[in-house]
């Protein structure tokens, strides 16, 4: 997994700063309050200082150092941060991501903050990753969904690119996908299909779900940019691709697990969705190890 | 299960309203950015209707409907909405939780966001259940931590409770605990604990970590409002807890799982805290029925 | 242009109501300020009341009743709106709006915000039909730009959709636009498409900018969704066209006039855009008739 | 025009710096979404230089320098600017307003929202100009109206003092502004000067609008701080500057063109006001000229 | 007073919905947090019911009715408020002023709010009105000044209209009022007034500060709208007055307390102005007397 | 005083910078508007600086100095500003409390919002000091309560610590305090207290309110954290207090002044709490004199 993550880290483009400055003074917010650190202001002498470093006790892969960078710089601008193990990097148990130099009470203040968002964001790009390798020695793609943490999807979906993996749509606004409902409503897959076609401007993709290979045949027909075969077994999905015949892409979601995905992608779909990534990857146990001078 | 929670769901109190419509309103516009749902503009007439039900795919515990209301509402005041399962409420698979009924661009396009809020949520709360099924016949009380996710701490905890758990404090702001970096840097425990006494005002409460039974020995002759017996086998738990021989409350963490948690509650503890309430559990898996009229 | 823009009408989707409502919120912040209309306060009895139309100086195309509605709406709930004219709608003149019946001195606050709102996207609107009209005979459609006022694009975006225009990409993240510094950079034609393809996920649409035929053919080696044909004369752009062979989308774009358009259209190009759309379209010029009772 | 408009530079204030550090995060944020600048991300290398001029192509008056410096240093705080044309300048085609060389992917994402900003504010301080120079010859100043962009008023205000026109009231907080609809309710010119000299507090000037000589005498009679001739030929106004005789200041509005302000300035009116200033100047055509290195 | 307060009540204007709506916000916000009303969650039932009346414990002023009203109904938009006494009003103890039928819960979690705010505006009326009253054998009228609470400006000066005095400028950017640094800094009185001239529009006033008779008829010579007369005795202000003789305003300040007032207004000056009205006014003393049913 | 306080300023925590921040942002947005300080603009040059010493003419406390300091590097960065008494600091008339040294235009815009909140919380902690003094031979401490200005509580609380008060609980969500209300709704003082125990988490204190020996008895059958011992005479504290017994910690409300507070001391209470500190403290009367160089 290194060498290709490896590439990938020197492709990683950094989050919008506007983004990670907001989401960091309003998650610092959250945990400060009105009254702030009351902890460290009882205990600690007002010009400690703390020499922290943020190790991981998992293997993994690093996902929201900008984040911890700017939760640390918040609550001190002062403190030196260097980062031994940039987004994107895989990581043993016991390395070192940051090492942390800072007014104590500051740097604990910030601890929480900073180990929230990167443990959720490299828990992401780790189960990420772990579903990447299993699919490396074929073409497929390992895409995520917009089942993300409310207020959180710029991160998740930027941890997902950390781990290797491509993002679908972003939203609701970036790209039609037509699905089962819509379908149902306008009533049949091609009306559906040249509705999207004529109410769409000419840089917007569009995709459809169907759930059966009639369903796809009448896609065929009519024309889209990808499709999305949803829940269908191996054997169908095998079929669905060599109907296709690479007029378009093809998505496969639905029972998608560390021990489902390489069968998947060895019916050769172009990607592969699923909603664990951002909905139910467990934290990665990253801790801070504090020496205070 | 389904007594106490039953019981516990008439004290449920409700999520400020300024929380749930800000909170709402943002992960909308996360969504729906400048230009809406594509997808429901082209393919759906304008004047539309949908019948839906949230139902469930999974055994758990309901919380999150609120949020799930607030979108609904936001996207279509006019929607009329029941709501079949409350907060707290347990379910079996294929339970129906809401039954909604609007606008079918309107429902189509708050769906996401409905089931991002209800499904972590729910998610949490049916962890929290589980874990206080397992110490049901102690006098052990479940907490969580402030290991949540940023931005959603008040809708993680009130989901702790919607399954039984307790809260620990909310953030820095409201109560005093003192870990071992603190205590580290202001020279020992019984100092630390002084410093808090002479710094805190008399309504809040103060709380301190040890990791040994010499250290416990410290903070007994002290005095304090809880201790946190942190990484302790459950023999020196329930020595300490012999130790502590009630004079202060008594908190276990660390190596907290389903399968361990029986026999720390078992060594007498008052609570027991688990991180992974809210960092960790998978989402509940929630689905929206759609049959559009 | 009556029936054409008929049917549009009935296609156009209404704005998202959270931008909406913060627009217009943020707006009438601007006027009223910490003490509120001062000269209705002193001259017009609280409970005066008004009844108002808008009406139009000018033909045109109607573009934000949206708007003007949700400003009377929040100086005053309780005003009665009827709309004569919706978005789309094309205006002789003399031509009444809106009948608004309320409060006078709510109705005499929002009156300038509700204007200001409608006439510059009712100009955009004018602006656009009128580029539309002139290329009617042909299957070519008149696109906008991100040339457009700071704050203000969704609806700008909107009002070239009720003038019959089509959006190009809403910003700098829905869609790749390889404009020449870009093709500078990254070491040609090839290297900056192949860039982009291997970077973005499947469901986002590449469009390159060239200025010569050469350009041109490296594209049509390459391959893409669109191409800007930037600055080009009537003779290039129809030998461009040519080539492209209906590859891929096409879009002229330089010294497109309402005398020029047609030309362009003529040569068999799939879209032309124009900035002046949106950044120099002067308003249409309504004005608010007021009957107080 | 370029010795009084230089003069006029010197007495040019800037605007509120956190009026220029809120509109521009604003409309960054609204052409970088959630996903930022993928075309530059995906085209140009991370650590890619940009050098940079913005050019004129017209000739014109500068206004808006600070909200383009602004933009650039948000997405980038190293870059180095040079400011070759401050606001209020008078530009020929090809000059060079602002000198930048920084970050190529920042200066490229901030490129838009600079020259949006730009070309707007510049284009009203143009138009202004151009008005300002037809009366030179007169004691009569050029003044702007409300109607202004919503959310851009403070800009444009600022613009229309750029080209060396002087601002009416900001909104409806800071004057008194009696028009035809509250005389009406009022019950004449009189009572309506008499209710808002009750009302309001010693530092608010009351301005009455008037559309004939004969509501002119009322006011006269009753006394105000400046009167407001509207739509009224050169021939009455003439008459009217007479009849006020000095006793307080005198605004012309209506058919105020570039080939009628002249005549109307040359009747002795104080102030002449123009909507057009800020509803309907077209940009003024700036450009970004890039050589990577 | 009660004659003119009443008076005075039916020309107050309210005060812009969108500053009351947001200041409500943002106070429940900083008393309930995260967590809300703990208190009355614990120890009332959802259901309870709470009839209240807010009464005076002191004779007074009334002033900020509408913000008490937003404050119970953002906390349950089901509450019924009677409104017994309106801004403007006299109370003596034992007088109610509201009251109100809602949610126990909503009732006591709002309590507070209401009362802080309408505690320090009844505070700042009642004191203006108090200093009415003694002049009111004068044409002095009483002013307020910018020395008022941070972020509740627009309240205060409300409350100064209660009570029956005057705005004073409401901000740096309304009026131009030279104060004793400004004429050091410019070169002197006349330098001073003459810059403030040439810079600002027709509409904005302009009021100088001296401290001398000399510097008075320097003032007098140069003209402008209003003079403030800084510290000076009664002896002095008479002749200050008389200096003036009517070319335009005069206002006194400095030394302005219930018991000197009356002779400085005796003196002819058209306002005394007062920063104890908003800086230094004791709450009036409301309080919730609660019914619970 | 002196020794004590001086200690207490060792102790003294700072205000989360965000708190800070936002509260001058806002407050320079309402004096500043969207024009800014037309008067410094007009009168004084570009270029002009200020030295500016901020003296008191009153003997007091300081409190507010991070916020003085954030309005002047709010308005300018490059502000030199020594801090002559830091917050906590007793002051005689006429000590100098800050340097500052700028931009005369920043500095004077930044004055009145510098001196706003400086002296209303400067007012705040001299008169909690005045109450401190007054009990210091007891071990009585002085707490504040929840009656704080709309918005500025942080601050209010932060000045009370820096006159040598106490904090009682921040609003309504770190603490639970049982009213006569809430005792009455829940039918009665144990029921009230049973209720609160068992709703709460383990680290959030409760105190009641009684204003009867009965009701203390109940209290002390059934046990709290602190008891709220309202509107009684110094005779029935000292029973009240003798009853408790240390059982758990007492606070005396009601009548408490500046000459009845040391009698309520010596009944041998732990706290004493007064809304005044904070509602009806008048402001320290601070000025800034101004040397423009």
């Amino acid at each position: 997994m290194i060498e290709r993550l490896a590439t990938m880290t020197a492709e990683l483009t950094p989050l919008p700063a506007h983004l990670v400055r907001e989401a960091v003074e309003r998650t610092l917010a959250e945990d400060l309050g009105l009254s702030g650190d009351i902890t460290s202001q009882a205990c600690l002498p007002a010009e400690a200082r703390a020499r922290v470093v943020m190790a991981s006790r998992q293997a993994g892969v690093v996902s929201g150092v900008q984040l911890a960078v700017e939760a640390f710089r918040q609550t001190d601008p002062q403190t030196r941060i260097v980062i031994e193990k940039p987004d994107g990097a895989t990581l043993k148990p016991g390395d070192v991501v940051l090492r942390i130099d800072g007014n104590a009470r500051a740097v604990l203040s910030a601890e929480r903050t900073a180990l929230n968002f990167m443990g959720r964001m490299s828990g992401t790009a780790s189960l990420t990753a772990a579903f990447v390798e299993r699919v490396r020695h074929t073409k497929t793609r390992i895409l995520d969904t917009r089942k993300t943490t409310p207020g959180l999807r710029a991160f998740e979906k930027y941890a997902v690119r950390c781990g290797g993996g491509v993002n679908h749509r972003f939203a609701l606004y970036d790209a039609v996908l037509i699905k089962d409902n819509h379908v149902g409503v306008a009533g049949g897959v091609a009306q559906a299909l040249r509705r999207a076609k004529a109410h769409v401007g000419p840089l917007v993709k569009i995709e459809i779900e169907v759930d059966s290979l009639l369903q796809l045949d009448e896609v065929i027909a009519e024309g889209c940019d990808m499709v999305l075969l949803d829940n269908m077994n191996t054997d169908t999905l095998r079929e669905a691709v060599r109907r296709v015949g690479g007029r378009f892409l093809t998505e496969a979601s639905g029972n998608v697990k560390l021990d489902t995905v390489r069968a998947i992608a060895e019916t050769g779909v172009d990607f592969i969705s699923s909603g664990a990534l951002t909905h139910s990857a467990p934290v990665l146990d990253l801790g801070l190890d504090i020496a205070i001078t």
